[in-house]
C-alpha cells in the first residue's frame, strides 16, 4: 500500500513510518518539523540524540535498501500542498499524527491553547477536505486519546466509541440508541480531539469516508524493533514536564537520581501502550478498514491500566530512588478507577506488551546512557490547569 | 450593563446592538464587515439598502441621543486587539454571533468549507481564551442553532441542550445521567457549532466562565422596532440562495413574480423565529444569566414549527405565485417531524410573535419596495452537499 505519515517526524509517527516500511509499504512522511521547534521554545531536547529526517531516511535506506520520502511543509496552513501531495501520491491510506499532542503544553499559557486548537482542528479538517476535494478513496486512520472519554464513569467498562444508552419519551415509551460516548476533556488538548470526532462523524456521514479513530492510552518505552536497528534511527526520548508522559519521566528520574515526582496522591488510574504495540496497532488498523458505508470505527489502542503512585512505587524498589508527592497543577480527580474495553485490537491479534522489569530496564538503560544530555531544570511539570 | 455584540454589523447583530442600546445599555460593536466581504465574493446584496457602520451609528445618535462604538478587526485573527478590547471595554456580558452563519455557503467548495472552520472555531475559542486571559467575569451569550441536534429524533421533544439517559452497565445495574444532546449536524456550518458547544462545555468546567448558549430556529422577517426607525438603520435582507433564509426566499420570490422554489418534497419541518423575537430572547438571556458554577446554559430559541411546503402554500395562496418542486441540493431526510422544547423562554416572559398574514405582508412590501435591487440570478440555491 501507498501510505501517507502525517507527523511521521514524532515520537510515534517515526516508528510507525519505519514499521510500515519494514512491512513492505510505500511510504511518505509529511512534518513541519513543530515537535522540533518546540523543543526550541521549550529550551528542552530530546533525552535521545534523534537525527534529522534526511539522516534518518538515509541510514534506513543503508540498512534494508527502502526508500522514505519525506516532504516539509505545514497540513493546517499550507492547503495547497496538502491537495498537491494527495493528487501525487494517490495514497490508500493516511495516518495522521499531525496533532500537538501534549496536554501540559495546551494548558500553558493562551498562546499555547490558541495554537493547539488552530493547528489540530485546522490539519484535521484540511485532511478530510483535501480527500474530497481530490475524489480519492482513502482509508484514514487518526490518534485520538482516551482523554476524550474522560475517567468518572464508576463502575462503567468504557466502550469503543459508543455508547447504547436508553432515552425515554414523552409518553414514557423506551428506545435504545448508540451514541458516540459522551466527551469529558480534560485540557484543551484533549478537547482538539473530541472536536475530530464531530469532524470524523460528519465527514463519514455526508461524504462516506471511511475512518480508524484510535483512542490511545499513554505510551511508554522509547524504541521499537526498527529504531533500535542504528543510532541514526534512534526515537525521541522526552523527559521535560510538557511532553514527558508519566513512566518514561519516572524512568529518567530514575536514571539522574531525582525523586520520582508523583502528582497530588497518584491515585489516578491511567491506560498504558507500549510504543511497539502501537506500531502494531497502526498495522492492525491499517489491515482491517472499517466496511465502505459504515460508521467510523473507533478502537481503544491500550493494553493495561495502573494507579501512577503504584508506577512510581515500582520504579522506586527496582532503581533505588525516593518518591516524592507533589501538588497537582492539573484541575482532575485525585484518585479513579479506570475499566477499558480493548477487545478489537486483541481479536485481530495483538499480542500485548505489558509492563515487566525487563522492559523497564531496557528504558531506564537508554536513560542512563543518555543521562547527561538532560537538564534536571526541565523535569517538574510547571504548566497549570488554573489561575 | 457594558455589552459587546460581536458580529453586531450582522442581520441578527445589528438589530441586537439597536435593542440593546435602546433598552440602556452600553454597546460596542466588533465586527470586521465579513459579512458584507462575502457579498462582494458571492456577487450579491442584501436586498434592502444597508448603510454604513459609520453612518448607521451616526443615524442612531441622531435619532436617540446614544452612543453605540464600533471597532472593526477580526477577533478569529487578532488575538491581541481581542485582548485589548477586553481589557478597555472591560464589558459584562458579550454576545457572540462573530461566525459564518450560512449552511450551503459552508458547502460551497472547499475554500467555504475551510473558511468557515478556521472562522467559527478560532473565533469561539479566542473569545473564551481571551476571557480568561484577562481575568474577567463576563456572561457570554452565544448564538447557535437548532441544528445541532439534528431532525432523526422520532417522537421524541428535543430537549433545551441536555439529554437524560440511562445506561447499563457491566453487571446489569441501570444509571441515569444528563449528557449534552448528541450532534447531528447536517452541513460544515451546523458542524461548527457542535464544537462550538465543546468549547463552551470545558471553559466552563475549567475555568468556570457562564455561558448561555441559544439553540435558534430559522429567523423570518427583517425589520425590528428600532430598525424600523429610519431607512438608514434599516436591517440587511438576503434573498441569495446562500444566504436567504427559506421563508424570507419564498417572500422575494413572490415579490418578484419568481415561482417558489421548494427543494424536495418540503416535508422537512423546520423551526422558525421572527426577527424581532430574536432581540427579544437576547435580551431576556442577558437578564437571565446562569448562576455562578453551573453548567452552560442551553436555550431553544424557537417560537413554532412548519413544513416548509406549507409555508409556500402559505405564501402562494396570499401573493398568487406558483410554488415549484426541484431537485433536494441538500443531503437530507425529504420528510420529517420536529417537536421543540422551548420553555425556557416562554417562563422568562417571551411572548412569540408567530406566522400571520399581517407580517407576512410586511416582509413582502419590503420585499417589493426593493424588488428593482434584486438579481433574479442569485436566488436559486446552487451549492451542493455532495459531489
Amino acid at each position: 500500500m501507498r501510505i501517507i505519515v502525517f507527523g511521521g517526524d514524532g515520537f510515534c509517527g517515526w516508528p510507525t513510518a519505519l514499521h510500515l516500511s519494514h512491512l513492505g509499504h510505500d511510504i511518505v512522511i509529511v512534518d513541519n518539523l513543530s515537535r522540533r521547534d518546540i523543543d526550541n521554545e521549550l529550551e528542552t531536547n530530546s533525552l535521545t540524540p534523534i537525527a534529522t529526517p534526511s539522516v534518518r531516511i538515509k541510514a534506513w535506506k543503508e540498512l534494508t535498501g527502502k526508500t522514505i520520502e519525506f516532504v516539509n511543509f505545514n497540513i493546517a496552513k499550507e492547503y495547497d500542498r496538502l491537495l498537491h501531495v494527495f493528487y501525487h501520491y494517490k495514497p490508500d491510506a493516511i495516518v495522521h499524527f499531525a496533532e500537538q499532542r501534549a496536554a501540559p503544553y495546551s494548558m500553558k499559557s493562551e498562546r499555547q491553547k490558541r495554537y493547539t486548537v488552530d493547528n489540530n482542528l485546522n490539519a484535521t479538517h484540511n485532511l478530510l477536505c483535501a480527500i474530497v476535494d481530490a475524489n480519492q478513496d482513502v482509508h484514514v486512520i487518526h490518534l485520538g486519546t482516551m482523554g476524550v472519554y474522560g475517567y468518572g464513569t464508576a463502575g462503567m467498562k468504557i466502550p469503543e466509541g459508543y455508547l447504547r444508552v436508553q432515552v425515554v419519551n414523552d409518553v414514557g415509551e423506551v428506545s435504545e440508541r448508540e451514541i458516540l460516548h459522551p466527551a469529558n476533556p480534560g485540557s484543551i488538548y484533549h478537547l482538539t480531539k473530541t472536536q475530530d470526532q464531530l469532524f470524523f462523524a460528519y465527514y463519514n456521514k455526508n461524504d462516506g469516508i471511511r475512518v480508524t479513530d484510535l483512542h490511545q492510552g499513554i505510551v511508554w518505552g522509547t524504541n521499537t524493533q526498527e529504531t533500535s536497528m542504528d543510532e541514526r534511527l534512534i526515537n525521541r526520548f522526552d523527559y521535560d514536564g510538557d511532553y514527558g508522559t508519566v513512566l518514561n519521566r519516572f524512568l529518567i528520574q530514575a536514571a539522574v537520581g531525582h525523586p520520582l515526582t508523583v502528582h497530588g496522591t497518584g491515585g489516578q488510574t491511567r491506560a498504558f501502550i507500549h510504543i511497539q504495540d502501537t506500531v502494531k496497532c497502526i498495522e492492525l488498523a491499517l489491515a482491517n478498514p472499517p466496511e465502505r458505508g459504515s460508521r467510523v470505527k473507533i478502537l481503544n489502542q491500550m493494553t493495561e491500566t495502573h494507579r501512577v503512585r503504584d508506577l512510581a512505587k515500582m520504579v522506586s524498589e527496582m532503581i533505588g530512588v525516593p518518591v516524592e508527592f507533589m501538588k497537582n497543577p492539573r484541575f482532575e480527580a485525585d484518585e479513579n478507577e479506570l475499566h477499558v474495553d480493548n477487545r478489537t485490537f486483541l481479536q485481530m491479534g495483538l499480542n500485548p506488551i505489558t509492563l515487566n522489569k525487563g522492559l523497564l530496564m531496557e528504558v531506564h538503560e537508554v536513560a542512563a546512557k543518555y543521562r547527561h544530555r538532560c537538564d534536571k531544570d526541565k523535569i517538574p511539570a510547571r504548566s497549570l490547569w488554573r489561575r
